[in-house]
């Protein structure tokens, strides 16, 4: 998510939070995920935030209108409730595929219906491909072998949507998987390009991480195409 | 650890957490799952715990010594510092596999050189095998090509120990891409049969989870081959 909004937003100040003593959220309960995406918020409201993104899929999926009523002055936004009416408008056929939280959830299809009842969802929970990313397997023959098994369900959908934050990493597997007719979404470019940001400081930013992060040379590489400099804090 | 333990000591009563909320704990820092694996053992001792077993390589690795220091009152069993020295007697050339914080720990190469410094000892870390487990995908294409992956730089070991509380799961795959001429060793077993518990407490078992567990039916038939209850409580 931090690469779309730097793409749309070059400069943007980011002062980012990643659970990474608690993740993956993705096969996390619902009420732990609510507890902790508000711990967060308040934490990141603490350090002067004025615009709030929830970047993760799960935490959207599981907590994001409790989030909105729980901080109600401030704008909140995640990564389904702006993109999915984009993508109701656009496509009739859609497939889904992101954590076993965020399928479980039926978030997605709850907001595409609404725009437009007749559209028809297939989903999938796909666990191994997070691990995959951050194993930095993002091609090579067990990734294929992993895709296979997770796509090959989906026959005559017209778009695929990335729901997960690791999964636009593996774009071109799947894409390679699926075939260039199906329009492959990434929710996280959509988001960054309905954000409109009010305010534009172009300070510093900050990444904070409630623990080392594993991998991060290679996963801030492959998402940002570039390092960045992590703070370690476990306020919770 | 529970399946080995119930093996060698049927009935024997077992208080467990599993740290669901946190998990995994095999890419955390060294300082977390210290943190974290101390507020487990006091809240097990608070509930009467008599003997400590630590069932996660990971936390043995990195946090056993420690604990044992900390908690001097208490016998606290791990992962590594019983069954390394029966490993380090039986074999010359070892095969380590585990996760990327027991791997980096380098603390069975420490224990078995410590008991023999003419052991040749391999290891590599195999992040993917636990997610893995808990896809339930202990065979098939995706599974071998992960397998296959991981293990094909073990040659000419005659033993591999699984250091990670998921693979003995991977046991049958694991011994198909090594061969027959390799012992597979799981330390669970080896720690089970050494424990000599002075307390047989034959009440019933208690398993407390931090956060609801992903897909507990399918890996506790995996494990335990029954189905448990799971108590769900966060006390930290």
């Amino acid at each position: 998510m931090v690469g779309q909004i730097w793409k749309a937003f070059p400069e943007q100040k980011i002062i980012y939070f990643g659970d990474t003593a608690r993740l993956p959220y993705g096969t996390k309960g619902v009420d732990f995920v609510k507890r902790y995406s508000e711990k967060i918020i308040g934490w990141l409201l603490e350090r002067g935030a004025e615009d709030i993104v929830i970047a993760c899929h799960t935490s959207s999926a599981l907590a994001g209108n409790h989030l909105r009523k729980r901080f109600k002055d401030i704008r909140i936004s995640d990564m389904i409730s702006l993109p999915a009416p984009k993508i109701a408008g656009s496509f009739s056929r859609i497939g889904i595929i992101g954590t076993p939280g965020t399928i479980k959830s039926k978030s997605w299809e709850k907001m595409l219906l609404q725009e437009n009842p007749k559209i028809k969802i297939y989903s999938k929970a796909c666990p191994l491909f997070v691990p995959l990313v951050e194993e930095g397997w993002i091609n090579g023959r067990a990734a294929e072998e992993i895709a296979e098994s997770y796509l090959k369900s989906f026959k005559n959908i017209d778009a695929l949507v990335l729901a997960c934050t690791h999964y636009p990493i593996l774009k071109r597997l799947i894409k390679k998987r699926v075939g260039k007719n199906i329009k492959i979404v990434d929710p996280a470019e959509i988001l960054a390009n309905e954000l409109k940001f009010k305010v534009k400081d172009k300070g510093e930013s900050r990444f904070y991480f409630s623990d080392t992060p594993y991998n991060l040379k290679k996963i801030s590489q492959l998402c940002l195409k570039k390092e960045i400099k992590p703070i370690i804090t476990n306020p919770f």
